[in-house]
């Protein structure tokens, strides 16, 4: 939770006026995101989120997020737009930050998802994966499988100060992810990061799917992989598999998934396990002085691999296997 | 900057539907307040600031502060105003926090105040004095000249790696302080924190302040002397006697102030910058363990300090003493 970035009101107001949303009226700091910097801001028209990109996401990336929004948008995808200013751009700059101004989406994330909630994230996703065909740019995933070992080493032996056995632990299982990596899968556009806090409810309905910055071009089953992690584990971490079941369902649902995807799910899902291990491993060996966000327990990803390496089929994760194209 | 307390979205569903104002769309923590959690929340009926008054906050002071900001609303201040529940209750608990739900009140503060921001401020200053009469309750100045020795006292012997020589300074001070402490002065309620980022700007015009909690009851040109100090230094701390003389010429302009209240104002502009010196000192030297908000440098306070102390009248604040009542 933080403001990377303070502006000023009067760099602000100018910012705002080179879109057709009337005058500014007020904006406060959020104190959500960890990435980037975000205000809501009021205008006359109504309210906006301003974000302000900082050092973590990539500025030659921003044409695929703020694009890919809008394609999404324009079919039928509820997710926050960004608004184009007087000349065209939705890209612009404010304090010396690349800054979008986008749509402000009502809706409010859920603390502590139901099975009911984790049906129609499924069917989101699912709905999701089909729009995003046809978007023109692509992005690699660079927190997949050819990504993790080199963030791994990167905290060199310092893993074992968090957990005894954990780098070899670690290292046993990059093995196993690279010799074992599902290839050939259907692939297209995946969010990458559809956690609990990135998606909006309202009155028990799903109102939309925020937080675009991780998305990239990748198998789409990894996709329902993480969200198996992000969305079907409890508190304790016991796994539950009625969310489970209505999370595949949810998704199933909307897109079919292949005999290929079904088989390939209990890798893909310790794969989605370590790419958060790994990421959240790095951000706690290399917390900045003064940080304005806590790190993460990286544990809680490496009880999730280790329930995942025991799954033998995706039946274990309720998909209805029967039900497989 | 910070959220102090985490709320779930079904504690401030429950919550918000003990007012008549709609349903519940959204809620955002703010990163602004030192002291509360704040979030901006979207209802069916608009938007509001929710409150959760965190442990610096004394909960039996609430019902002044809140009682206050109705008051001041009643006779025509602009200010955040607390909402009756359907209780008739505005103070209520969220979280295990005392919270209330408050108006919105559009406007931005001003990170370079002009002078004829100065201006509209002491005139605000000066309203919200005049409409300070009456209000019921009262509530002592803890951070008035007997509180200050106290809180210097227990930053103990470490005033000095601050800046070597600060300690002795500052027990100079607070005896001539402690001395020479103005008596008899009109008294009334005064905000007592009224900062350029508790007053709210709308196209030039002043919308609004905020933030009353630290009002109390005091000498009405102690408050005066509170915002010479906050509006009326540059940030390399040079005094801008153009930006004083427009403050007071504000001020006088709506309220008269006596010939005792002038010849008061440059020991009264000493303690105010001790009273912030103090407390910032204290801030500096006790700053908890992962700690969300950065501690503001206290020297900033003993240069004003300095240079009030060489002061010999009001007129040396561009007040035109010919102008005395």
């Amino acid at each position: 939770m933080a403001v990377y970035t303070d502006v000023s009101d009067e760099e602000i107001a100018g910012f705002i006026a080179g879109y057709d949303v009337g005058a500014l009226l007020s904006y406060k700091g959020i104190a959500e995101g960890v990435e980037n910097t975000n205000y809501v801001v009021h205008t006359q028209d109504g309210q906006f989120i301003l974000t302000l990109y900082e050092k973590r996401v990539e500025e030659n990336d921003l044409p695929f997020f703020l694009g890919l929004m809008e394609h999404l948008a324009e079919r039928g995808i509820s997710c926050p737009t960004p608004l184009h200013g007087r000349d065209g751009k939705v890209l612009r700059r404010l304090s010396g930050r690349p800054a979008a101004l986008i749509g402000f989406l009502e809706g409010m994330w859920v603390r502590r998802p139901s099975p009911e909630h984790c049906r129609a994230v499924g069917a989101a996703l699912a709905r999701m994966h089909l729009a995003g065909e046809g978007f023109g740019i692509s992005r690699a995933n660079a927190l997949s499988v050819s990504g993790w070992r080199g963030i791994f080493e990167s905290t060199g032996a310092r893993a074992d100060d968090v957990m005894p056995g954990l780098a070899q632990e670690m290292v046993a299982e990059l093995d196993a992810l690279e010799a074992g990596w599902p290839q050939d899968l259907p692939q297209g556009i995946v969010h990458a990061d559809l956690f609990p806090d990135n998606v909006f409810f309202l009155g028990g309905e799903l109102s939309g799917l925020i937080d675009f910055y991780f998305a990239c071009n990748d198998a789409l089953a990894y996709d329902l992989a993480i969200c198996l992690n992000a969305w079907c584990f409890e508190p304790d971490l016991a796994f539950n598999i009625t969310k489970a079941r209505a999370l595949m369902t949810g998704y199933t649902g909307v897109r079919a998934v292949s005999e290929a995807e079904t088989a390939a799910l209990p890798m893909l899902a310790r794969g989605a396990a370590m790419r958060f291990l790994v990421t959240r491993l790095y951000d706690w060996l290399n917390q900045p002085e003064g940080a304005l966000v806590s790190p993460k327990d990286p544990l809680d990803y490496l009880r999730r691999l280790r329930f995942h390496r025991g799954v033998r089929s995706a039946a274990e994760y309720g998909l209805d296997v029967k039900a497989i194209a």
